[in-house]
């Protein structure tokens, strides 16, 4: 199967670590591809007519959309409940926050988008304000969920990191570690995952 | 337990139709909130951080957030795999198929924010055309879908009802019907529906 991919796509990088932590990474071949707002990308278009990354291609052709989805489907061809939890109410708890951070990430590109891509006339700081303080929140919460910090490895944590590993990447003035130490600690205990440090974003 | 909600959202739309199809409705007390681009709503954002609806409140206090997340936890609730597939190869099609019209919708949202909510000097046509062409290629493609617009009522059906509800509801004059006669059918059949038919959104 083929994943289009970009190093800076932390929603790739989410799909890699599962793959790392799955032992599927050397079944996938990763295909790189460049998506950018405000600009058609018409072939790529006809693999996602969403123009977003990653994309996961079977060997059939069929497509699979969304990180997520794609995650949940190599945690399935691992035998299942590797990285999402199947019963309980630690699997409503896993999904919700993976959800969550999800939207974190959603909200921090729009930022990134409206302070970095679009034309500067056009920019409307009450926008990039209001999508900002929705990863903050986000982050302010994550800092004070001793569950999530500590509980066994699972796709809301790496979620997590993909969230910490962007904020570093794209704003890394914002200071998230001093102001949420819990999650400093939490990035730094991830980063001795081989799957979490190789895939760090490069240098902006 | 509680959901956040508004009768404009055409997420908690999809959540509403999925608890009247899955026998629910009566268990859940529906809470109306406002949320607006670029104006805080601290009250809410305690609740759900990414200040988006819907979100699920259940009765120990614990929330859910995401639609999809939402109608999973209300298709466990009744049974399981009663909207979502739970194996074979629907399982990932409808999945991904849920999340191609989840990012529509995103899409969708995005682009009346752009033209209709963001103060008109701070408008970007590039942004706006770009994502409107991500739901109108999406709608192409399941136009073309055979076996989306004929298999047993599923979360992915919904979510297309969803996407080309808002299509009417925000962009009256986008023209999806004379564009798309396939997905014309498949609405007015979807509309023979008591929980599609109930839900429509209001006139703008």
């Amino acid at each position: 199967m083929k994943l289009s991919f970009s190093p800076a796509s932390p929603f790739a990088r989410k799909v890699r670590i599962a793959a790392i932590e799955l032992g599927l990474i050397d079944k996938i071949e990763f295909v790189p591809a460049t998506v950018v707002p405000g600009q058609p990308n018409e072939e790529y278009s006809k693999i996602n007519p969403l123009k977003k990354l990653p994309a996961l291609i079977l060997d059939n052709g069929e497509v699979i959309v969304d990180s997520y989805v794609i995650a949940e489907y190599l945690d399935d061809l691992a035998g299942g409940g590797k990285l999402i939890p199947t019963s309980g109410a630690a699997k409503w708890k896993v999904k919700s926050d993976h959800s969550l951070l999800q939207g974190m990430l959603d909200s921090m590109l729009l930022c990134r988008y409206e302070k970095m891509v679009r034309p500067e006339p056009q920019r409307w700081q009450a926008w990039a304000d209001d999508h900002w303080n929705r990863a903050w929140n986000g982050m302010a919460r994550f800092n004070k969920d001793k569950d999530m910090l500590a509980r066994p490895f699972d796709i809301s944590q790496i979620g997590l990191v993909c969230v910490l590993g962007y904020a570093d990447f794209r704003f890394p003035d914002c200071g998230w570690r001093k102001a949420y130490p819990n999650l400093d600690a939490f990035h730094e205990k991830m980063l001795t995952r081989p799957s979490v440090k190789i895939s760090v974003p490069p240098p902006a």
